[in-house]
């Protein structure tokens, strides 16, 4: 932390906070709470999330429940498929150069095919996915002839390879048959089709939620929603309530989980003790962050284990959630830290205003190509997040935007 | 059916296709096949989808598995909340009006408030959520402050109702507390902390997945991807393999389904037995739809539950899934036939084309802000689809779109 916190801001630090307000300051043993010019970048947050790494991998079934997962490694295809071709569609097997001038008016003839191949002049009626016979390189869709008396009546030229899935075009020998990322419901099929029976994905991080404070609405509105959160993110969420500091202390040393999440008990007021406790029992890494809401959010390690203390007001913890903590949930299960949202362009019906050095988070209603910023009035409020459609970022080094800007809005799930 | 299929084209579809194409065809009770022209329009298909409605509401708790479920109606505030003002951050209780022309260089010193009110010229200590003391009209930010002897020394001014929460800012009595819709981890937040423990939302879908084909790779990849599709989409999977007619037949009418999709045997080969299944023993309402691939989607009923056939081909499969089936999951779990899909604008590297009067499902991959259309050469091939990053429809009024079109990518979550 050295670097980060020179010795002359403690002053100004003691100075800032008092837990008991009408006592004079005691300038001393105050914990450091972190001015606003020493809160720590996004930025640099997330180059430390990202040093994390992800987790270990797991062998598991390519089945519905692998949906989500993220796959660790390409998987890549020993053999081609299909090894041979094959009608694309329902039809009739031919050779392309028959049907040349057929049409409606002035419809060809051909032969059934005696035998299983495809001689000159000859037909053969195939269904989709059947192997394509030998001879054929073409396959007549069946609204363009008519199978009246004496063979098949051509009514329209194909070209050589219509309807045809020639060898190896789902896979050659080598190639990517997924690839690295999370599995989609395409993903599966076509594993199960080229016969992949296990895949190695990223373990699913177990994510302790720690409710550091009294049994209230507030906290437990926020773990609930933290719950939620995480599994959206495809974390494991754990929950557990720390009414005392000490109890605190054992949810951060206790085993069992690769991430933990403090929320409540980050700020600097009487009854904040999470970051008294990181500092007690591991090593606090940023106190502090320039985001907001969430400027009270922080980070550290105990026993290598990360851990993030979010603000325990929901919005604010929201905020900081999808900020900085949604990163590393999605980073350790391999997803990197970037948003999991759409994002749409929209004109900012009304200006959006931000302090310089902190990256804003704002709330947004989306109606048509507009966005109207929420929460001016009610920052603190859940219902900006509740009657948001999704949120603008505000970069550190903007003040804002003005109104009729175009922005990108990042929509919520 | 009447007015879509008139008798004229009996003979149409007789004669482009036979069981047995070196027999002559026979003219007679051949189960219709739909000529292009007689394909159902997919808005008529949505039309008819709507018309199913919604399932039937339950009543489940507040809690994280309650996320993506979808509220069946708004949920109300019976009273306002917070009931009485907030500080929202850690800081000052005070009077505004006492802190005009403060500044760094001039701090103004207000007293510490004696007792729980605050005075003219006083302040109190609050944390953030606590409710303010009676008379204080704004949160100085501790910030802004510095409490050294003798009081508080106000480093800036503040306006009245500066950090505070006021009373009915989260909601007052009648407001709107969560919409109809999809429950996001903020929903379930806001819901917790206004204390409503049980929420009305929409039954979860319960479809059956009937592989209407022998067991062999494709229409496994099939169901095993509809089975991944319908998680996806808020509905209770339940998957069947129907190797006979008796058994499609069987598998359509036991009862336990709101939605039967059958994959495979959709078309009109020898070995398609879907449609005549339907035809046995419900109504068919839809034999075939204007939408590529895929074209031989049907739909109709069996003793009043939708049936949904879907071609067997993995690819086909998803887009008939994608354009059609999946709309009808969505709206019966209550969220409507929309696309679930984040949207956005791409240029487009090379030209689509599209057969006038069909739906075209044109897979792309998205660099940047081009978009390169998928499977030209590769269009019966599960790899466009794994390829993909999104797609691009094309109306059925439309032949395609020229190169450097800038078009609307509906992206694959």
């Amino acid at each position: 932390m050295g670097g980060r916190f020179p010795p002359f801001q403690r002053w100004h630090v003691a100075c800032t906070r008092s837990p008991h307000p009408r006592r004079p300051c005691t300038f001393v043993e105050e914990p450091a709470a972190i001015p606003t010019s020493d809160r720590a970048l996004p930025a640099e947050v997330c180059a430390w999330i990202e040093r994390l790494g992800s987790l270990e991998p797991e062998v598991i079934p390519v089945n519905a429940a692998a949906r989500g997962r993220w796959l660790a490694h390409d998987v890549l295809a020993g053999e081609p498929f299909p090894p041979a071709a094959r009608a694309a569609e329902n039809g009739y097997a031919l050779r392309a150069e028959d049907t040349v001038g057929a049409s409606a008016y002035g419809p060809l003839v051909l032969r059934w095919a005696a035998g299983s191949t495809i001689g000159r002049g000859e037909a053969m009626s195939v269904t989709s996915g059947a192997a394509l016979p030998e001879g054929a390189d073409a396959v007549l869709p069946l609204e363009d002839a008519e199978s009246g008396g004496g063979g098949l009546h051509v009514c329209a030229a194909v070209a050589a390879g219509a309807q045809v899935i020639p060898a190896a075009l789902e896979v050659d020998r080598g190639d990517v048959i997924a690839a690295c990322g999370a599995l989609r419901p395409q993903d599966l099929a076509r594993l199960r089709l080229l016969a992949v029976e296990r895949v190695s994905v990223v373990r699913r991080p177990r994510v302790r939620l720690v409710a550091a404070a009294a049994p209230t609405a507030a906290p437990d509105a926020a773990g609930l929603m933290l719950d939620a959160l995480v599994q959206r993110d495809g974390g494991l969420p754990e929950r557990r309530l720390a009414a005392t500091p000490e109890e605190l202390q054992a949810a951060l040393q206790s085993p069992g989980a690769d991430l933990i999440l403090v929320h409540g008990g980050s700020g600097d007021g009487p009854n904040d003790h999470a970051a008294s406790a990181l500092a007690r029992v591991g090593t606090p890494v940023f106190s502090g962050m320039a985001i907001h809401p969430g400027e009270s959010t922080a980070a550290g390690r105990v026993d290598g284990v990360p851990v993030m203390l979010l603000p325990g007001t929901p919005v604010a913890c929201l905020c900081a959630y999808e900020m900085i903590a949604g990163g590393a949930v999605r980073h350790l299960g391999g997803g990197g830290t970037g948003w999991p949202y759409g994002m749409r362009r929209a004109i900012l019906r009304r200006k959006i205003a931000s302090r310089l050095g902190r990256l804003e988070f704002c709330r947004v209603r989306c109606d048509g190509v507009t966005a109207v910023p929420l929460g001016i009035a009610a920052a603190g409020a859940l219902r900006t997040a509740v009657e948001a459609d999704g949120f603008v970022l505000v970069d550190v080094d903007s003040e804002g935007y003005a109104p009729d800007t175009e922005v990108s809005v990042h929509v919520f799930p």
